[in-house]
């Protein structure tokens, strides 16, 4: 069925009819605004992300069921992120006439299926045309306590830097894709992303992170966030980077350079977060709980930003992250 | 300047370096996610509308700072509908690389002005590159009592139809735009419409609206929602309709029937609401203290549609409004 069959207030009828109710929602889709009654004693948590066709997503590579679930998850990392709870989302969604309904109930259902995961519910949004490509803005908001929420700033000098999961593999999976090779691990993790949700709450839960921030744009840029703001430097060990087996033996199609995707590769979603090494072992013991691995890989340091081979031998890395502009 | 020699982080900068921070506000621009401590007692509202180049607005006619200043109004105006008090927005922008650095300029300077006008701070949002015309999109959260909400559901049989304003203005400045002429009140409400916020908020403060929505895409279309939800119909009274002197004069350019834009043109943001008949010298009075008009245009009936001319004639109109997918 072609979108003009079913109309801008149907396609809205559609997707309502779709979404649960979490507790707190006092109206949902269907006014001018949704109203959610915060929890007493908790701040809010907001972020927003856009994806546009073309430039973050190419429907040659991706099934909508996966679109629908990173276009959610990207955000939801970011609220992970804060050592927030994700409660409610708002989608915007811009689509050209010739997408199909089909298309649409797709990305609904991965949308959804990502939302029920964590706990989080569509409360509203808005719906157009597009002259050109699909373009999605997602808002997702969360709650915690004021005293647990984790910002990019309090790394010290002595921190332990820590990061969840492997590297590397969301850019290496996207060139992979771009050569036309589908399968493995580093694919779907370019297409499916994990948010850290469970691990970022009970990491702030129990007050572990002194500084904490998601990888989407790099291991240095994202770093180097938590740097400037903390006002402080950093010594990474690069053969503590952790890689997935699929990572280790497929990166060599795209590049010799083994540490060129963990470290300036984006979208990993992983989070990459400090801590005082007296706490190391209980952030490994609540990350084991989650089924989540973690590795140190590095230490803050007073100022500057050093990176070390297993040998000793200083590395320069030939880039830094992704900017949209350059 | 291009947008490549500033950078997405120098732009995220120079955006932050301009926005004001209300109180409420415990993280704005620069982390994961914004974080707010809500009024203790009040519910958290919370609208988005995404605009797109080339749907939405057209370059060719409007400025970055009126476009600024628009992107932010017509989600005010969603707050304003439900009677909420707009507090704080997030703005994703997603542009492309020939757009330079003193358009972006303007879009801020307009839409923080908009901000500021009806104390609104930005908090947060996401940049990126676009391949092809510029897409916006604005979340706004405000607050208010939970009793004090105005939903579309209530108007019951009886109550008074109310507009505030004057209708048909938009959509007659945009046709007049399109045909080259670029003066008067009607374009100029087009290209920057004043969104309704202190007086949705009054109103809702005086317990007045039964029922309230804006007139985003035409009066029978958005009158239309009201009834569907409130589960009633309305009489309509078209020589109530409130017309502006300009669009009087400059209407038959575009159309002989006078009717059409008011009833089916959209972007006008005037609040439609219902009130009981007991209230509406209160309402005049509230309205008057705002320095807006307030038009009574019918009532509310148990069932049906109808419109009707000075003469009683009965009234079919061509279409009922803007469906982004006809």
């Amino acid at each position: 069925m072609k979108l003009r069959e079913l109309g801008e207030f149907g396609l809205i009828d559609r997707i309502a009819a779709r979404a649960s109710r979490n507790s707190g929602v006092k109206i949902g889709i269907g006014d001018d605004a949704a109203v959610i009654e915060p929890t007493e004693g908790l701040v809010t948590l907001i972020t927003t992300d856009m994806l546009v066709e073309g430039v973050h997503f190419d429907l040659a590579f991706c099934d909508p069921v996966s679109l629908g679930r990173k276009s959610l998850a990207v955000n939801l990392s970011d609220i992970a992120a804060m050592g927030g709870v994700p409660r409610h989302f708002l989608l915007s969604l811009a689509v050209p006439h010739h997408i199909s309904v089909e298309f649409l109930d797709g990305f609904m259902v991965g949308m959804l299926e990502m939302g029920e995961r964590f706990g989080v519910s569509l409360i509203g949004g808005d719906t157009s045309s597009s002259g050109k490509g699909v373009i999605i803005s997602v808002t997702v908001i969360g709650e915690q306590s004021p005293d647990l929420v984790v910002t990019r700033r309090g790394a010290l000098p002595g921190d332990l830097i820590c990061v969840t999961g492997t590297l590397g593999d969301s850019a290496l999976g996207l060139s992979l894709l771009k050569r036309g090779i589908r399968d493995g691990l580093a694919v779907s993790r370019h297409l499916d992303p994990t948010p850290r949700v469970r691990e970022g709450a009970r990491l702030a839960e129990a007050r572990l992170p002194s500084a904490m921030i998601d990888i989407s744009d790099g291991l240095l840029a994202d770093l180097g966030h938590i740097l400037d703001l903390s006002g402080v430097g950093a010594r990474l060990l690069l053969d503590k980077l952790p890689l997935s087996a699929d990572y280790i033996e497929r990166h060599s199609i795209i590049s010799e350079d083994i540490f060129s995707f963990p470290l300036s590769g984006g979208e990993d979603y992983e989070l990459l977060f400090t801590t005082p090494p007296g706490k190391i072992a209980t952030v490994q013991s609540v990350l084991m709980e989650c089924g989540t691995g973690c590795s140190v890989i590095g230490e803050i340091a007073v100022a500057g930003l050093n990176l070390f081979t297993a040998s000793g031998v200083e590395y320069t890395p030939e880039e830094r992250g992704y900017n949209h502009f350059s």
